[in-house]
C-alpha cells in the first residue's frame, strides 16, 4: 500500500564548479534532491522555505514531479544559497566557497495539518533541533529516516543524539560516522549507532557504495560504476530520497525490502551525478531506473 | 579438471606493528601468502628464494600445506626482510621502516622442468623483468595473472607494460591503478589497462572490496565486513592466490567463474587479516571459508 513521504530540509540555489564545468543559480538543496528522487516512487509532501527570489520555473518543476508544496513556506528575503566546488582528485569531497542561510536562518518547520498523519518521514540534513520539531508534529510515524552532517555532529551533538534515538533509520556517510563514533571501522561505527536506538544504519561510501546494518544483518551495495561523474552535488540526498520513497511506495519495512531500497537509492544517485543540479532527473524515465537497477543487480551477483 | 598453479614472488621474514600489537621474525612474502591461499583450492608450485637463515619450521608449514618447494632456491646469506607498520587511521596503507632484499637481490627465477607445463600462473609483485623471465619459461600458459606495485609502475614502466600485455588478468589496487593510468576513476583505469591487452582487470579497494572488469562486463564484490583487523599484511597476495588457485582448481575460465574466484579471494583475505602473519591461515579449515563465502553472498545479494 503506497504512502506518501514527508520530507523536510533545505531548498537552495547553488553555484557549482566541478572538473566537468560550472553552473550558476541552479536548483539545489537536500529537500529538493531527495523529494525529486522520492517522487519516482510515491507522493511527496515537502517542508521547507524559499525567499522571494526563488524562480517560478523551479517551483513549476517540483509541481510537475507531483510534489506537494503546501508545506513550502515563502518568506521575505533571499533563498538559501550555497557555492562550492569539487576537485578531480576527490569528487566525494565538496569544498564550500560560500553558504548564505538567508531565509533558512529563521526557518521553523510548521507542518500543514494534511501532512501530520504521514507515516514515512525523511529528515534531511538540517539543525537537529528542527528535526526534533518535525518529529514532534507527526502523529504516528512508521519509519523516520534521518540524515546529518559533520557540522551538527560537532556543534549540536546532544540534540543530534536525540534525533538518532527517535529515528528508525540513520543515514550517514563514512567520514561522518568516523566523527560521530570515533572509529575508522564501519562495522564498529554502525554498532555504536544501533546501540543508540535506531533499527537500521546506512553508511554511505560515495563511489564505494553503501552498507546497510541492522542488529542481525549486513548488506553491502556497490555504487553503479560510471566512467564520468559530472556533478556529485545532491548524490546523498538523492540516495536517501529514493530509499525512503521506495519504502513508502511499497509499504514494506523489512531488511529484504530495505536492501532493495538501498539499491534504488544507489541507482537514483548514479543518475543524479551524471549532470549538473537536477538536470538529469528532469528527463529521467522510471524505465531508465529499472534498467539500471537490473544492471546493478548483475554487477553485484555471484553464485 | 584441477590444475596446479605456479606462483613466483617473494618469500620473506617480516617485523610488523599494527594497532593490535607487533610481531618479529614472522613468515611473510607475497609468494608465501598467495601460495598458502591457493593451496586451499589446488596444488601449488612455488618459485622463490630464501637465505640460509630461513627457519625450518616455515619450510615445514609450507610443506604441510602441500606446496611444492622444488622451485624454492636456497642461497647463501639472509632471507628478504621487511619491517613496517600500520596506523589505526588507515589500515589500508603499509608504512615501510626497512626493506632488505638480501638474497632476493640476486634472484633469477629458474623453473624446475616439472613446472614448465603449468597452465595457471600467478606472478606476484616482483621486478617486471623477472615476471617476463618466468613467462618465457612456461610452455603453454592458459591463464597468467599478474600483480604489481607503485615501485615498479614508477621505476620500470616499460617492462611492466610488457607484463600487462602478456597477462590474462591484471590485479592492481586502486592507488596503483591511479598511478598507472593517471585517472581517479576506476572504470576509466580498468578500460585503459584492458586496452593494453589483458582480458580481465581486477581493481582491489581494500575494505571497499574489489571490482572485476572485462571488456563487456563488471562485477563488484564487497569486502567481508570485520569489526577488527589485526594485521593487513598479505591481504592482497592472499586474495590473488585464492583467486588464481580457485580458477586452477575448477579449470573454468569464464566471467561467471571469475566472479566466484573474486569472492573466494575476498573470503581468504578476510581470514588472513584476522591475525598476524599467516597465523589464522594455519588453523583455517576449508569449511570455515565455505561458511564465510555463503555469508558474503548473502551480504551482496538483493532481489
Amino acid at each position: 500500500m503506497s504512502s506518501p513521504v514527508l520530507i523536510v530540509g533545505s531548498v537552495a540555489i547553488d553555484d557549482v564548479r566541478t572538473p566537468a564545468g560550472e553552473r550558476e543559480n541552479c536548483l539545489g538543496g537536500a529537500a529538493v534532491y531527495s523529494a525529486v528522487a522520492a517522487s519516482f516512487f510515491t507522493g511527496v509532501n515537502l517542508v521547507g522555505v524559499v525567499g522571494s527570489d526563488f524562480p517560478g520555473e523551479y517551483v513549476a518543476f517540483l509541481g510537475e514531479r507531483g510534489i506537494n508544496l503546501d508545506g513550502l513556506q515563502r518568506a521575505q528575503g533571499q533563498t538559501f544559497r550555497w557555492a562550492g566546488y569539487y576537485e578531480a582528485e576527490d569528487l566525494n569531497q565538496a569544498h564550500s566557497l560560500e553558504t548564505r542561510l538567508n531565509v533558512f536562518a529563521d526557518f521553523r518547520p510548521d507542518l500543514p495539518e494534511s501532512y501530520r498523519d504521514d507515516e514515512f518521514i525523511f529528515l534531511a540534513c538540517i539543525d537537529p533541533e528542527l528535526q526534533l520539531q518535525v518529529l514532534g508534529q507527526v502523529r504516528s510515524p512508521r519509519l523516520a529516516v534521518c540524515d546529518t552532517r559533520d557540522f551538527w555532529i560537532v556543534g549540536k551533538r546532544d540534540a543530534l543524539v536525540e534525533v538518532l534515538k527517535k529515528s528508525d533509520v540513520v543515514i550517514i556517510n563514512d567520514g561522518e560516522a568516523r566523527l560521530l563514533c570515533e572509529t575508522n571501522n564501519n562495522v564498529q561505527a554502525a554498532r555504536r549507532i544501533l546501540e543508540l536506538g535506531p533499527r537500521f544504519v546506512i553508511i554511505k561510501k560515495g563511489e564505494h557504495g553503501a552498507m546497510l546494518f541492522s542488529r542481525e544483518a549486513v548488506f553491502a551495495a556497490p555504487s553503479f560504476p560510471l566512467a564520468e561523474v559530472v556533478d556529485p552535488t545532491g548524490a546523498g540526498d538523492t540516495f536517501a530520497g529514493a530509499f525512503t520513497g521506495y519504502l513508502a511506495g511499497s509499504g514494506e519495512i523489512s531488511f529484504e525490502n530495505m536492501k532493495r531500497a538501498v539499491a534504488w537509492g544507489t541507482v537514483a544517485a548514479s543518475f543524479a551525478i551524471q549532470d549538473f543540479s537536477l538536470e538529469r532527473m528532469k528527463t529521467l524515465a522510471f524505465e531508465d531506473m529499472r534498467t539500471r537497477y537490473a544492471g546493478l543487480k548483475a554487477i553485484a551477483a555471484f553464485e
